[in-house]
């Protein structure tokens, strides 16, 4: 019975979000060590004709865009008819790539402080060339060819039975706008003993993590939706185990630790599945795959594919050159945002318990009618107007306070340069706002137990991630 | 902040579990009310050929057996492969009914006791005729044709928002081996004030259920998924809150209270996670529709589609004359199980903690990879052989404890004359067994969690009603 280390691992997790200092002395030093990584990586990606796109092609029955080798992913089209959300009915290009990718960070304690070994990973779609990334990304395809000696560093930490102590391992959905049900395994391994770091490598802490954050496009959203799985506190614990740490919190941070520990909410657990209940039996969702070429109000250009009424996404076509990747040059098609979106939680205090606003969507990748995300999501795709958390969001009044902001990027393995501002909004007495029927106000203990049964999205995962406690 | 209601509400559950008088003085007297509605409502069900169902035929393109109205549900059959038991690949009738119906119980205090309102509902297939059930038992077609003047009783407090106190409101899945992806809102709502108690309605408490539930057949299993997802214990306080009840407890019932309440475990809540990720990720599931007439391996007689081999269920037909019911006299298809099954979990005390033992299913029906199912389940579907924790429940070995053990049936207006018997069967030293990849132990918090996410199979969940604490 290992009661004892799963107690002590969330507070070694809440530890390592307070610990300013770690193998970087500081999160300044952990900064130059990321802008040196990109120094050290250079890359060009251009934008090409899908015509010079090499063993990518448009497959003659479906019009659908794929790999020569059937590998990879493919960019198909579906019909989607949905009763939660307007607009109600549309055709859009979306990304079927079926596979369960790792996206695994090894974790371990150093001079008693939990750190995490992330690498500084080079993507074709990154603002800034490098991100911030997990240990390791891998799909499938990437680590089954053991014998084409490019198997992932650090794989075997996540394949291999029994290699730690897990911390976190779970299947979470990636973005439902523009993916046919995708998810990845996002894992968490605490490891004992001596970690190799290799080239590229470094050891940071949670509290680090979050320092780099708050500033625009250091950290990948791959490292975001693992981050946020972390459980800073045990919720069935309560507020006694934060006790001695909500005085080295900032206010704001003192306020989410306090959420993630209290029993105490606007709704019962049962009020938000009756919810959630009520939602999957009233709301039908009915994605229907099309090929690429049969889906109406989108065309396709030499290089690019676009909706008529140029909002959501475009499909568009790169060429890849990088000295430092162990593939030197290549070619792929990319999902690029046609604007920067906007993506936000509307947060507030009631009962002197903070709270977070999430909406209910069903997108067209949704796995299960809905699944809860941010306030605000004006980003891939359709947004609905009039709501006035929305607006508070969007166009916060006097008086909001701006916990967060910041600009982050989707994954740059498949999105071009798709960045987002990230907010956070508190408002005072943002219960009186008038919410619809798709909103909920919840505890961050309430969205933490969702989160650990996949029912919060990428979107709202990324903008906990950002949530620091200093 | 509703803090005050939501801790209170299981403990009230708690106390109507340990609530042996109630509006009915005992167990006996309610008891005796099943059997007195049984007499006055008789009913005649005979095996009849499937040319002499009424509205109900083979449809001509794909042999499916569907309604002419095309209501109801319709048998049609299924190419499944998996990764997971054996055998690897078969083809199978199977009932798709993609309506998600209600399964509601009203629980009102009486004299400070929590009561369930309970129906003694007639339905074709129970082995009694009558079997204790929800308040309400409604499909979508039932609810929605109002003015047709069938609507059930007591509906509207399911339908319609704020009737009462969210005790359980959630998604659960039926019958895997039989049903395609089909779900019900299971619904218990605690109301405020007079309830009219209707002809056939009587209110039970939770301690007289559970007495019910150690005799054969009283209980229906529509019953049974309901009641077990009432939690006893708020998982996330601890053993305090149950520091006074466990010595009204039984041995074992003081046993299984416990294992609701601590947060110990032989596996931490992160491993069963990552073990849960694990089968996902290694296991496919690929379930094919077919039509009914082009499955191998199955022959349809005058009177029953039936497998070959004779294993599994067959589907037949019966006429049904009634008196009590709003429709007199119909004709349906049914499944009937070729054998009596068993059903039953293994459980023991590691360090101290009752556990017991889950086994990860693939089913035809099954929604994503794999549910959690009794150690044991050779009732409808294949179980595999030569694992020595079934053995152990088939034929329990010198020194086990048989703590529970009684035929229940399975859904009656769907299953004709489907019983199994329930067990739970107790080792010392349970953890020395070799057990395999897709089994775990549990503690019931760990079940009770896992539950309410939809990861509990029917048959474990019925199974899970049955444990009684006195």
């Amino acid at each position: 019975v290992s009661a004892t280390i799963e107690q002590s691992t969330p507070a070694g997790i809440l530890r390592s979000a307070l610990a300013d200092a770690g193998v970087f002395a500081n999160a300044g030093e952990a900064r130059a060590w990321i802008f040196d990584s990109a120094r050290r990586q250079p890359q060009r990606v251009t934008s090409i004709p899908f015509a010079q796109l090499e063993r990518w092609g448009f497959e003659p029955a479906t019009g659908d865009l794929v790999h020569s080798s059937g590998k990879f992913f493919r960019v198909t089209g579906v019909h989607v008819r949905r009763e939660l959300g307007r607009p109600a009915e549309w055709e859009q290009p979306i990304v079927d790539q079926p596979e369960i990718g790792i996206l695994g960070i090894v974790a371990r304690e150093i001079d008693g402080v939990l750190h995490l070994l992330m690498q500084a990973k080079l993507e074709p779609g990154n603002p800034l060339g490098v991100q911030l990334s997990p240990t390791v990304q891998a799909t499938r395809s990437n680590y089954t060819q053991v014998h084409q000696g490019n198997r992932p560093l650090y794989l075997d930490y996540f394949v291999e039975p029994g290699r730690g102590y897990v911390l976190v391992d779970e299947l979470q959905w990636e973005h439902g706008s523009a993916f046919l049900r995708k998810r990845n395994r996002n894992v968490v391994l605490l490891v004992d003993g001596h970690v190799p770091v290799e080239e590229g490598f470094a050891w940071f802490t949670l509290a680090q993590l979050k320092a780099l954050l708050g500033e625009a496009n250091l950290v990948s959203m791959d490292a975001r939706t693992v981050i946020a799985c972390l459980s800073m506190v045990d919720g069935r614990r309560g507020e006694a185990a934060i006790e001695h740490e909500v005085a080295r919190c900032s206010e704001f941070g003192a306020a989410v630790l306090r959420s993630l520990a209290t029993l105490r909410a606007a709704s019962t657990d049962e009020e938000l599945h009756a919810w959630l209940t009520w939602l999957k039996c009233n709301h039908h969702l009915n994605v229907r795959r099309a090929g690429l070429s049969g889906i109406k109000g989108w065309r396709r250009t030499d290089t690019e594919i676009v909706s008529d009424g140029g909002s959501m996404f475009k499909i568009v076509a790169v060429d890849v050159a990088s000295a430092s990747r162990e593939v030197t040059r290549w070619t792929q098609p990319m999902i690029a945002a046609c604007a920067p979106g906007t993506i936000g939680f509307l947060v507030t205090e009631i009962g002197g318990v903070l709270h977070a606003l999430l909406r209910a969507r069903s997108e067209p990748g949704t796995p299960d009618v809905v699944i809860l995300g941010p306030t605000a999501q004006s980003a891939l795709g359709f947004e609905p107007d009039g709501d006035e958390a929305i607006e508070m969001v969007l166009h916060p009044r006097s008086g909001a306070r701006l916990r967060y902001a910041a600009a982050q990027s989707e994954e740059g393995g498949r999105f071009y340069q798709t960045v987002s501002e990230y907010r956070i909004v508190e408002l005072d007495h943002g219960e009186d706002l008038a919410i619809s029927p798709d909103c909920r106000w919840l505890t961050f203990r309430q969205i933490q137990e969702m989160l650990r049964y996949g029912l919060i999205g990428v979107e709202a995962r990324s903008l906990l991630s950002c949530l620091a406690l200093r």
